[in-house]
């Protein structure tokens, strides 16, 4: 793999890289992603077409993201050899993905007999309609050679956990073959359309040195969104050009406001910028039915559900770079509010407990037992979906980090205010009171540092549940002052006598004698030991270190950064000698087990004086995608694919690590810490609703707004700046 | 092996029975214990004088009980031929145990080339003095042979967990060899002395059918206990028949206040008996400095150490027959105070968290990984000892059982209150309390049922320390009204604002629609199978089904009684037919994993009408040692001996089952339910100072008292019997 300005690119093709290049090589417009394979590819080589929102379970296996028929499946012949790399002599092979606009291209020439025959294919997901899947396909030939291509939407998908639709019509309407489906859990229905601007249907001769090329242009829709879709698809512009142009100028747009130029290291620029196209690929643009999986578009790995990686680690990065996207992902989570009361009530708690893996509905797809154990192969029963209670903390987080950069409150009144209250009231009848110490704790949970679970105290967790008290408590302030009406509607249906005590009595760990934060109750008594010493413990390559009888339960082995994140989510809260004291206390324990851990780790180290460190942390998280060196099982089970919360990490590490930005809800402040090798860096944040234009040139800060600043304020190296 | 009255006897040898002999034919006196094991046998044979209360550790092994060296340890040699049941050719052989005075005997005659040559042997450990282990050894043979004895007192004795002693001195002084040792881990002497009155150094010529015995007077001695233990073993008369006859004397007086009598049904009688007699054998008789080991003083499993095995299932018996000895027993728990509040700390608690597995010092000998994972030979975390906390509650229910039982107070004054107030603000600083529901919980427990490890209000713990603070609260008022020094005192040191409104607001599970009573929070929410569907599972026999990953752990299945323990402690305070709905739910879920379990099935199965079952389930809780028809390992781990707390269950199950025997502090009442087969059964019950001769012939009962029964108040049927 080459990395070239925007573009990386395969000189040469390997069958052991076909699953990798096929997270790699993604593309995505938030409506769907397609995986990095080559056209003639078929569900072996993990080809998908990935629905965003659209699940569907098969009998009793776990409800998954669906796997839409393939789009871009063409097979071609050459004099009746097929043209495929997985069988034909090669010649020459490229494979480029241009991340400035998601578009992915192929160039290879084939030896057929004593004909080189080249096929090209350039392919989009159209970032101006999202229902367009376009293909531009070529073919030519050093002799004269006759041709056949056979090209259809080709339902037989790759499917992790069992086919999720049965076909109901196939027709062709005109010059569009019509290809309709249907979900076997909930009968949702989806509707391909395929127009190809040339006869394909029949063989075609071509000269030594012609070529052959069509379009081809599909249209992908689903549920609501098949209403008139046909008439809709039959009224687009097919013609490439035109598809193409529109296209690039929307990405133009995205990449005007979300960029970060980096002068002086061209390793560091394109990994950040490949965390950027990634995110922008598989946001979701036009909807707030749906979240960002924890993969991406990249497949149905972890079911196609969104984790707490998007509100900790990828809203960031929405939030100041274009909000309306961001206010999506937090309204998904109030649409969602339902189903984390349902799932309260099914583990006996009022309020809303929300889903460790969310789908549409809320409902948690985690399972109870959600790794297999090598030993035995018997499902293991593990705390995820029962414990991890600090996902409903991280959901008002979200909100409430939406709130602060954007300083639009209109959520509070679409649902906002009820959810928060909801999650505070769950944390509520959660905690528990110990009289002898006046105060609430936080029992029996799971902290990110998974390899631990059911402990008390996690730091983590009663912080952020700290954060959300606090915040549901400005956000009742805000709306007795600015929201009269929602107020008092509010107190008729709720009981807030509570919130101001818990906030107060909930108990946050604190530093010890050495400045260092314990992870949760009794951790410090734990075993020991480092990562050399467990490895060697291992009966079985990758066996799960956690659960009932994992090798690092009993020991301070943590999967990922907990306390250390925690310091890196309140950085401002967190004075310099805490935050190292910690880093180094921890450092040595962490596995790094999660794509989510190394960020953390590089956050905190550019506060710390640890530069190189910070370098260190940042490079893996902003590769992972590209180097592909992550965790790609867990026990028996594949968890490949895409990283978005690493990609939302690099954007975290570079902004608010080097580029030094932290905020409070009153002032923004940058106080740059650039790794050695930056000579500059730029890039835009939208701050209150006014896009600043950063540029930081050593220690030198220079900002400019896109509109009068009056409401804002912004200090660079904390002291006042002005405009 | 046969019964016959009050004999058990084997009419053959078999090397397969050994170990398992080593249970059932053993003696003992309290003081020590003496598995039944014959002369000639070594350490391979698992031969052991264990001594109660005498612990040791070596090196980083686990603390065990000390096994001291053998006294009873003779070989005889008949022409030079070792006449050994393990080697020797074997004519016929007996092994007899007398459980009407704990008397052993074996008979043996082996054939040595033509001749026969017949050994004869009884023991005893003397019941009129504890340091005694008295032997008589004849050898005869039908033709002249030259016979040589070799016996001495074999300090190589068996250990499970490493040697725990060094020889000091080796001497003798006049006709006594005297044996000195120290422990290795707190240097706790030990002084042997060996006392034969005949010479046994030389050969011994006898003519066919002439008889040559000797008899050997061995002196045991520890701690405190070696001062001037010389001239007390000198002085001791060191005839076998008057020793014998003292020994017989003491049994006599035993048996007098603790037999019970039961005709028709000679299996029951003679299994019953013979519960009563290990329970006799294992007390500590003159001290408080230790407690009943789980198996007895059978040997070193489950390191010598006391469980609420004690408190639960042994002390009814005592109590009601012999309250000195329960006296004992209480006070060890009061002795270990100490090592309670140590343990308590130690989990970061207040007040005093019992030792799940208790030695002579209190702290605990129960380590967190008291399994082995049998499928990583991995020491695996269990939560018996962080999390079995009611052995607090359990600890004082005995104590408050003694008092109720007795009607004697005085230890209150002990530090019998002290104990009470230090479990219970255990309980009170380890609950918590839920403000939403007004109440106290008890978080993370271990119940009964240890297979469901960290489990939330489990029914019985609840109940348990619901019952304890009741009885802090009835102390205190005792002691206000009839101690007020003690109170004053009390009240000086100890703050008990919190002990009323812990009491009223404990939540205690409740039962449900369906009267049944879920064992703890969640727990009919786990999968639901049964055994055989269980042991279907197991990919290895012995497989343990607790811990985190164990088989049961996300079942219904139940190693012992839980819920129906709890009825069967609180048999007063639930209606028949709430007995009913759980015995019959829970019983299909039961393993009987424990001796523990079946007899409270028994008992509750005498309320609820279901005769068969009781009998069944009294006769396996009554015969667990003569059958051996026990668990023998958990993983890896030899759990092999005796079951005194089955040996109480079975005393329990006759006298509280069959006998009908319930009382609150005010009045006994005795609603008999015998089995069909049991013509009438007769028995003795020490209540509130005054002891009472029970005869029940079917539904006729007839009590006579010992001394004026002004103060007590019992009842037939709940109706008040005059005297």
């Amino acid at each position: 793999m080459e990395k070239l300005g925007w573009k990386i690119k395969e000189n040469e093709f390997l069958k052991s890289d076909v699953e990798q290049n096929g997270s790699r090589y993604l593309i995505g417009n938030g409506y769907m992603g397609y995986r990095g394979t080559l056209e003639e590819f078929g569900k072996e080589q993990l080809v998908a077409l990935n629905m965003a929102g659209l699940f569907d379970r098969n009998g009793d296996k776990w409800r998954e993201s669906v796997n839409a028929p393939n789009p871009f499946f063409v097979k071609a012949f050459a004099n009746d050899t097929e043209l495929n790399v997985l069988t034909a002599n090669i010649d020459s092979h490229e494979q480029v993905l241009d991340i400035s606009y998601g578009l992915h291209s192929r160039n290879t020439v084939f030896c057929v007999n004593d004909t080189k025959v080249s096929i090209k294919a350039e392919r989009f997901l159209s970032m101006a309609n999202e229902n367009l899947a376009v293909i531009k396909y070529s073919v030519s030939a050093d002799k004269d050679t006759e041709i056949k291509i056979n090209t259809y939407l080709d339902s037989d998908v790759w499917s992790i956990n069992g086919d999720h639709f049965e076909v109901t019509e196939q027709t062709k309407q005109d010059d569009i073959s019509v290809l309709k489906l249907m979900t076997l859990e909930n009968k949702i229905p989806l509707s391909l359309y395929e127009y190809i601007n040339q006869d394909v249907e029949n063989p075609i001769k071509i000269k030594a040195g012609e070529t052959f090329a069509f379009v081809k242009v599909s249209g992908v829709y689903w549920g609501e969104g098949i209403l008139n879709s046909l008439d809709t698809f039959k009224q687009v512009n097919k013609d490439y050009d035109a598809l193409l142009k529109e296209h690039k100028s929307k990405w133009n747009e995205i990449w005007y406001n979300s960029d970060i130029e980096v002068e002086g290291d061209n390793e560091a620029q394109f990994a950040l910028r490949y965390s950027i196209y990634h995110l922008n690929s598989i946001v979701p643009r036009n909807t707030y039915k749906c979240g960002i999986p924890a993969r991406g578009l990249s497949g149905q790995v972890y079911k196609g559900a969104s984790f707490w990686d998007t509100e900790m680690f990828m809203m960031p990065f929405f939030s100041f770079t274009d909000a309306s996207l961001c206010k999506n992902l937090v309204k998904y989570r109030i649409n969602t509010l339902a189903g984390a009361m349902r799932k309260a009530k099914e583990f006996d708690f009022d309020g809303a407990f929300y889903a460790w893996e969310s789908q549409e509905t809320g409902d948690d797809a985690c399972s109870l037992f959600n790794v297999t154990d090598i030993f035995t192969k018997r499902p293991m029963r593990t705390h995820f979906k029962d414990s991890q209670i600090h996902i409903s903390a991280d959901v008002v987080y979200g909100l409430w980090q939406y709130c602060t950069v954007s300083g639009d409150y209109s959520l509070l009144e679409e649902g906002g205010l009820d959810m928060m209250y909801q999650c505070l009231f769950f944390f509520y009848d959660y905690a528990v009171y110990k009289p002898l110490k006046n105060r609430y704790e936080l029992h029996s949970v799971v902290g990110p540092d998974e390899y631990h679970e059911r402990v008390n105290n996690n730091a983590f967790t009663n912080k952020m549940v700290k954060y959300a008290v606090d915040a549901l408590v400005s956000a009742l302030d805000y709306a007795k002052n600015n929201m009269p009406q929602l107020y008092e509607e509010f107190l008729l249906k709720n009981d807030i006598s509570w919130v101001d005590e818990f906030a107060q009595k909930l108990y946050i760990p604190q530093p010890n004698e050495n400045e260092v934060i314990e992870q949760f109750d009794g951790y410090f008594k734990l075993e020991d030991i480092g990562l050399p010493e467990i490895r060697s413990r291992e009966l079985i390559p990758h066996e799960y270190w956690g659960g009932g009888n994992g090798l690092a339960t009993t020991t301070r082995i943590i999967k990922q950064a907990d306390v250390v994140m925690m310091l890196n989510i309140f950085r401002s809260e967190y004075s310099k000698s805490v935050k190292k004291a910690n880093w180094e206390f921890y450092e040595p324990y962490t596995e790094h087990g999660s794509s989510l851990s190394a960020c953390a780790y590089g956050i905190v180290a550019t506060e710390i004086g640890m530069a190189d460190w910070a370098y260190k942390y940042f490079m893996k998280t902003a590769t992972v995608d590209l180097t592909g060196d992550t965790k790609q099982y867990v026990g028996d089970l594949y968890i490949g694919g895409t990283h978005p919360a690493a990609n939302g990490g690099s954007w975290n590490t570079a902004v608010f690590g080097f580029g030094g930005v932290s905020y409070t809800n009153e002032v923004l402040d940058i106080t740059p810490n650039l790794p050695e090798s930056w000579k500059s860096m730029k890039f835009k944040l939208l701050w209150k609703d006014v896009r600043l234009d950063i540029a930081i040139n050593g220690d030198d800060v220079k900002i400019t707004a896109d509109k009068p600043t009056d409401n804002i304020k912004v200090t660079v190296n904390k002291k006042e700046y002005k405009f």
